[in-house]
């Protein structure tokens, strides 16, 4: 039996990614939601070094072994699980995909630094101000705005690769700070994030964000400011 | 036919993770190397700009088709040549290794910052003075030596799974980094650092680092300061 250890559904946008994914492709598993806390007797901190070496969510527990790093436990889903595309079927596509995902998990830092996740705020005055004043914000957004486009001409669509794919889990809470910041997007484009938003696993983890309604300071750089 | 451009060997730690490990396996292919740059009309960005939407080395490009970033380019090769044991050929072997990876993929900010791969310099004093200064590169290390220490107990060894996988090419920049800047490790750590550098492709592509002879400014915080 599959356990997915998370964080808080409004800020964790790494225990988006396998959660969305093992939602959209229907794969049982269950669900334990760590608070974060800076506080190293909190649970966050006591539960997770219980079960993975690096103290971060997510964490994939399989019948008692983890797997820690999303990029890995995406891998072993995909292993475990070859009757669902999680990645694409056809080769060059797979690559491709493989490759994006790779500049998700070790790039963009410059946006997930200055438009932290927080999928229950709309803060398009921020948006507006940290792309006027970062331009390492607007160079990643531009290359997203790049990889998307290609990704959908060579594809067709309506995913990035054309069905619904462990890139677009991966690019998931990208479109969800898009959102958030108010940043605006070509229409083909935007269709895309409104597709990806509709999506059911997407759709799924965005509910129950919305309904958890637990602020936590230090994930709330700007509503704090405020 | 496989082409795998790179960056310069003395300096390039993402480059040299897929070259070791297409050399240890006797998989075919030629080089590239593309000199480091800042100007943005040297081979290095022109030449770049034509093959990666990305800009960064290394590139595989397999009969036209470009495969980017290191951990798309070690599943590409992985998928092609399932011949060899890549990944280890053990289920939860095999899970581990790519956590490890995704771990490498993402993190070890402080200690790549502050401990650039340099393979044909000694500089202990650097290395002693950075332990002293930043905690941050010390916790990266007490990781790296925690790390080291279950995978090479729990398989037994010589390399981190068993036999030299993709998790050894992983971890051969930072060996190297802890050779240049003299950081003492335990025992059996350091015999696997010795044994990892005296492996074929490690010790391939170290000899060629040593020929280079090419020093780049940018690339030397230490040396041109000293
Ligand atoms: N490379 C890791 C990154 C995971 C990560 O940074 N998780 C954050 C939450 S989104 C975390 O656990 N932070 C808690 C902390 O730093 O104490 C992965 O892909 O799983
Ligand atoms: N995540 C990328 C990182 C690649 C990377 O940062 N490459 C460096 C050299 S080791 C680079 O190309 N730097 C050139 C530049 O920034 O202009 C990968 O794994 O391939």
């Amino acid at each position: 039996m599959l356990e997915l250890v998370i964080g808080n559904k409004n800020y964790s946008s790494w225990s988006m990614r396998p959660w969305v994914l093992l939602k959209h492709f229907g794969i049982a598993f269950t669900e334990r939601k760590l608070r974060f806390s800076r506080d190293p007797q909190s649970p966050f901190h006591t539960e997770l070094a219980r079960i993975s070496p690096v103290g971060l969510v997510p964490v994939l527990v399989d019948d008692g072994f983890a797997v820690w790093d999303t990029l890995a436990i995406v891998e072993y889903l995909a292993e475990r699980h070859p009757e669902h595309a999680i990645w694409p079927r056809e080769r060059q596509a797979r690559a491709r995909a493989r490759s994006v995902v790779a500049e998700m998990h070790a790039g963009f830092g410059a946006l997930r630094q200055h438009l932290p996740q927080n999928i229950e705020a709309r803060l398009p005055e921020v948006g507006a101000r940290v792309l006027a004043e970062q331009p390492a914000v607007q160079r990643n957004l531009d290359r997203v705005v790049g990889l998307w486009t290609d990704a959908l001409q060579t594809s067709g669509g309506p995913f990035l690769f054309g069905e619904f794919s462990a890139a677009d889990a991966f690019y998931a809470p990208l479109a969800g700070r898009l959102i958030t910041y108010g940043i605006a997007l070509p229409p083909e484009l935007q269709a895309y994030v409104d597709r990806l938003w509709a999506s059911p696993g997407v759709a799924a983890w965005v509910a129950d964000a919305l309904a958890e309604k637990d602020f936590i300071d230090f994930e709330e750089p700007y509503r704090q400011q405020a």
